[in-house]
């Protein structure tokens, strides 16, 4: 059995639209590595961090924290380290503290030869995140364990469906880099919604599901619609309707607001359309004075995986 | 080209749980007969009412207000005799007015040589739905129309889906002879909900969705709640709960209200459970001092047809 163990640990994108807390995505080319290595010494130790300043105490890094979970259900009679090369920026709005949650326990998981399912790694996983983001939910989770879109129907008990998609299907993201505090991205949502988006709201969602089921890329565009975050969340985000506006203006099938932003997603049938996307909102954030990144994924349908 | 046709126009459920307002699905063995034929007389005459007591001034019936609204868009030198032998009582929940509806325009487009969509009869349809309803909604029109589940987008502009079932569903429907006013049943409704329900609401809509799809009768199970309507309107019809309990002890995928009740429904994996649920509710309302009806009926995926 190896000893060590190198991963690619993905960035996601949840509260896609209609699906707010509930649906997410995979993305291909953006993510952290780690490296999770078997040592004699029982515990979990976080051994090196590259990219960003985080906590190296296992119990106070997200990683750590998950990592932890899962090492208590374990009766070994060794410890695990951990060393992190974070290329998701923290608070980026695309998964950053869950690709760390999910990579310590895909890791270990791997080195003990698998004995935990998917969905008992994503429990593992909701723990650390709850560290990073003070609740326990699996929208950014779920996508980076099972690749591909997923639904969250329920935390507790977790249940996790994998929706199909398109072949086709690209994502361009707009990173800027502005600060949005959780608590203020919270505080900002409605309690109470009318009757009456909300039913329009689930005709979305269903739609969309069934759009996805179908590859019917037209029914997606149509049914990426979010009447009831995006109006509220949106004011946090500087330039967000220009940006959805050329997005639109330039073929994308949607946009939408990823998890609780900054970031801003597009969804685009082909690559030749994500590219032309990511120019038209590169063009909009060049006439700010916000320094902002870009970029480009195909849907990933294969979710985490091992790295030479 | 023939001078008359025969119709049976099937019943309907509307507000499938989690659906409620976009999700229907259509019934196969209950349903009204209609008789349409050619007359040198131009306009839209309704001959004969069998059944239940209704006008026969066409301007005043469901079945002639659409058919009108399609004659408007004709330009033809003769008219259409409508006969209806009604089985579907008014007011029950399970389609009715829909049934009147969608059957004199099937009927005149068959005479026709077919040059409206079925999209196009449920917009003719919805003029005569309106009569009855006092609003213009599609959802028990369209599954009538084209069968199987559909969900209804949006009205305006009308959007239909059609969401495919696995083949072995069954329902079961008891029609408690009570009186629902449908101003009484809207007024129950709350304006406002929490954002949390709502979110709760569209999970399970899309997994509802994703169930159907992927013929998972365990999710479909899972996803038959209704956390917003049904709190409400229940209380409207006696026994409900007691139905409810007594319909998925038996081992019924799920059970709500049917359109806004008093008829209630319940899905079924397999015609025997559907016979077993039937025997369960039965045996609560035959303690209850109220007349009832039940029907059991595999999902129809054909909708309205001709008959001999």
């Amino acid at each position: 059995m190896k000893n060590e163990i190198k991963i690619f640990s993905p960035a996601t994108v949840a509260n896609v639209a209609c699906g707010f807390d509930v649906l997410g995505f995979c993305l291909d080319n953006i993510g952290d590595e780690m490296l999770i290595r078997k040592t004699n010494k029982k515990g979990i130790f976080i051994t090196k961090i590259e990219g960003f300043d985080l906590p190296m105490d296992a119990e106070l890094n997200v990683a750590g924290v998950s990592a932890l979970a899962m090492y208590e259900a374990l009766n070994v009679d060794y410890g695990f380290e951990i060393e992190i090369c974070k290329n998701i920026k923290p608070g980026s709005g695309i998964g950053s503290s869950a690709a760390s949650a999910v990579g310590s326990v895909f890791g270990m998981n791997e080195l003990l030869g698998k004995p935990f399912s998917k969905t008992q790694l994503t429990e593992f996983a909701i723990k650390g995140e709850a560290l990073a983001s003070k609740c326990e939910h699996a929208d950014n989770l779920a996508p980076a364990i099972f690749g591909g879109f997923t639904l969250v129907k329920s935390v507790s008990p977790l249940e996790i469906l994998e929706i199909p998609s398109p072949d086709d299907l690209y994502v361009t993201i707009i990173h800027p880099q502005i600060e949005i505090k959780t608590s203020e991205a919270r505080a900002i949502l409605p309690k109470e919604v009318s009757l009456q988006s909300a039913i329009t709201q689930w005709a979305n969602f269903g739609s969309l599901i069934h759009g996805l089921h179908t590859s019917n890329y037209e029914l997606i565009s149509k049914s990426l619609h979010d009447v009831i975050i995006e109006p509220h969340r949106s004011k946090l985000i500087p330039y967000y309707n220009e940006v959805k506006m050329e997005a639109l203006k330039t073929g994308a099938l949607g946009c939408g607001i990823s998890g609780s932003g900054p970031s801003i997603f597009s969804l685009s049938k082909g690559l030749e359309n994500a590219k032309n996307v990511e120019d038209a909102i590169k063009n909009v954030y060049s006439k700010a004075d916000i320094k902002f990144d870009t970029y480009r994924s195909r849907i990933n349908t294969e979710g985490i995986k091992i790295i030479n």
